[in-house]
């Protein structure tokens, strides 16, 4: 130990190294109820040869190796279970260039969407991945995150141009390029986005920025049920209307909102949607999402028509994991994150509230359910064994049922260790594929090992 | 060779095997200029267990692989430069499953997109990659295939939600699932998709299709030089204008055109545009576009109003390739095919003018300028070793140009045996990561040897 610090500090000045107890049980969990671990070592790199030293510096010492952003991961993706080295990208949070005549942005791993996003509004543009957490750029692409407008512009993965990552030997690649579409080698962008830190460090990111639209309109609609309001959903898709974001929450979670945020939304099941365009097709487009919500037997289609009411809607949406956590202090959040096929969803809603009513613990439903991905959010009492059991057994059925129907275990918040039991159903003997991919570049485990495949 | 027609006859019929000289030499080659070479056995399987068992047979005998759709790549992808066994997917054809209300389809590899297009017609869904062959849609996810309709819809990969795929060991693997998004496990959808026959045969395809447009226009419109012609496209892109399609077209390539199809269009550098939408919105993209065209001078906005008139102008397009192989017996095609930065693109197209209006052969500018990508198509005599010379230094100032300013050597070609002498320069150390990948899932080199990445 004393020996890996030395070699650390080789290049890293004493303020970048630090084993101060405090620091290392920052780093030793996320936003969730995963169990946690501590980092033997956290390091605070500030530029790529940084991260080359201290990644060539673990390879030496088999030294496992967890790249950190803000910690706000949902499976447990950044706890180092084999302790190590902690690699937090805090200082490297410079916005390097913003190129706005290609709608590109090259950034450090630290820099967080919203800070990404103060700055773009200068330029007229902005950065659509939107997850619930103000996350860093780097773990976003590292978990593939989305969010509430990937029903319009993608996920992470669809955003990333390129990438600068160091390998598990130190070595320094670029995964892609500045073109907007290119048909040359293996498509590494792709592979290192959502590998989680188990294939490589990402040290600078050019990501696809778009500009601001020219008009936005964004409303609230209530149901009778919660699976009209699905329905509508599905019918908004069918017709192809080019939604910007259609968010479903649940009464329970309407309830934490009107708490949290302030707000006084009808106790009802609730879309929040959004619709981006030229005045004129975006109305064309409200009128026909009208007539689909009227015949789902809509009760309340409510526009927000001034900016800081609809920047609340969305603040209040964004915020509704703290709102839970919030008004069950001591309790450890739980989320459930499968997505189906469009056409499985209603009832795969209906199965989860089934379930999530007979569990008994305080949750709601809500989700992005434009895509198919929908959560069930539950907070849970860790001391209670048996409460987690079940909490634990509940997220397994809804797992199950999703796949069962050609949907997948997580929709957008990634495997980590809390998704990991389910990678040999979902993927088969393509999890060998996987591990096999993982052996080739990582041939001593010590990048986030054991997250997404285990290595015997 | 004897015993090996035996085990691969153990499973498959006789008219499943071929050794023919006449169907070998259809096998050897593409659409293209680059050298021909002969397998030596072409099989036709009718099932995955079919593949499967090529595959294994293969390994065990350790005999080339090389995956075969309808011979129209562009880079030699499908030339069996090591001999060994073709693998032709025409028996493949069949549509497995179109999944109306997920708008997704399941085909096998040797369904056409021309086929597909036409079942999905009767369903009011299209399928929106669109190279110029009629190509089939294992070759597409083969080579990451893009088109007219990319700056909208993306791009091949972008619509593959899961693949089967048999592996160099016969094992079959599901790469994906039916879900809209996913962050469960490495992105193997995006890993294989572009992997050119180099890293396992596709069986099976599921593939993302969308609502034939509520509106659709068409319009051409010309300027009096192709920098204009470039820059409105540029302004267009960068005003966030939703286009479905914006093709430029230059004057050499216009007269091509005039002759193939019978057309009567302006002999000058041309945009050809299509918007899809509401009629409301789409009126209003239209209205904008218009004033940036007149910024940028454009002398003529005319609109294939009648779907006949427009489909001929798509028609027209797609057979531009076509149109100057008619035109010029004897000769061979070679494409550039690089993509830059939108902000690049102006003095891309010129520096490749300039670079042509040297070379003194037959050719012209065409492309998806929307995505910065276009070509150079030449017609080359293959006798006249100087004027194939000329050609490729031609090919390499072009590509070298793009990758200078962060562009791609291949914007949708791939890279098959033409583009892999500018991987290591594109790719730099990331083509180790490549090769490692590779190695881990072909250990014996035997599919699609020596494409994309050179294995010593």
């Amino acid at each position: 130990m004393e020996l890996l610090l030395n070699k650390l500090k080789g290049r890293l000045s004493d303020a970048q190294v630090s084993t101060n107890q405090t620091v290392r049980e920052l780093h030793s969990k996320d936003e969730t109820y995963q169990q946690t671990s501590l980092p033997d070592i956290v390091v605070f790199p500030k530029s790529t040869e940084d991260v080359s030293h201290i990644m060539k510096v673990a390879q030496e010492f088999k030294t496992p190796v967890t790249p950190f952003g803000v910690g706000s991961s949902l499976e447990g993706h950044v706890i180092p279970y084999q302790n190590g080295i902690t690699v937090d990208f805090s200082l490297m949070n410079k916005i390097i260039e913003i190129k706005e005549s290609d709608m590109l942005v090259t950034v450090q791993p630290g820099v967080t969407r919203e800070q990404l996003n103060k700055e773009l509004k200068n330029y007229g543009l902005f950065f659509s991945v939107d997850p619930g957490a103000n996350a860093t750029l780097g773990g976003m692409a590292a978990t593939n995150a989305s969010g509430t407008t990937t029903v319009k512009y993608g996920v992470m993965r669809d955003q990333v141009r390129d990438m600068e990552v160091v390998l598990a030997d130190g070595k320094v690649i670029h995964t892609g390029s500045s073109a907007a579409k290119s048909a040359s080698g293996y498509h590494l962008n792709g592979l290192f986005v959502g590998s989680e830190g188990t294939l490589g460090c990402f040290t600078e990111l050019t990501l696809q920025v778009y500009g601001i639209p020219e008009h936005i309109a964004a409303a609230r609609a209530t149901f009778p049920s919660f699976t009209q309001a699905i329905d509508a959903v599905t019918t908004i898709k069918q017709a192809g209307i080019p939604i910007a974001r259609v968010e479903f929450v649940d009464e329970e979670s309407i309830i934490q909102i009107n708490k949290f945020s302030e707000t006084d939304y009808p106790v009802q099941p609730t879309l929040f949607l959004e619709f981006h365009g030229n005045e004129a097709g975006l109305q064309a487009d409200i009128d026909f999402t009208k007539e689909i919500m009227k015949d789902h037997e809509c009760e309340d289609f409510v526009f927000e028509t001034d900016t800081a009411a609809r920047n609340h809607l969305w603040d209040a949406r964004h915020n509704l994991a703290y709102a839970y956590i919030h008004d069950h202090v001591g309790k450890k959040m739980m989320l459930t994150d499968v997505a189906v096929p469009i056409s499985e969803l209603a009832n795969a809603v209906t199965f989860a509230r089934g379930e999530l009513d007979k569990l008994g613990v305080p949750g709601g439903l809500l989700g992005h359910v434009g895509d198919g991905n929908f959560h069930a959010l539950i907070m849970i009492d860790m001391e209670n064994a048996e409460e987690v059991q079940k909490a634990k057994e509940f997220n397994k059925k809804v797992v199950l049922y999703a796949l069962e129907r050609g949907g997948t275990c997580t929709g957008e918040h990634g495997v980590g260790v809390g998704k990991k039991q389910y990678q040999q159903l979902e993927h088969g003997p393509a999890l060998d594929v996987m591990r096999q991919i993982k052996k080739a570049l990582d041939p001593n485990n010590i990048l986030n090992p054991n997250k997404i495949v285990e290595i015997e």
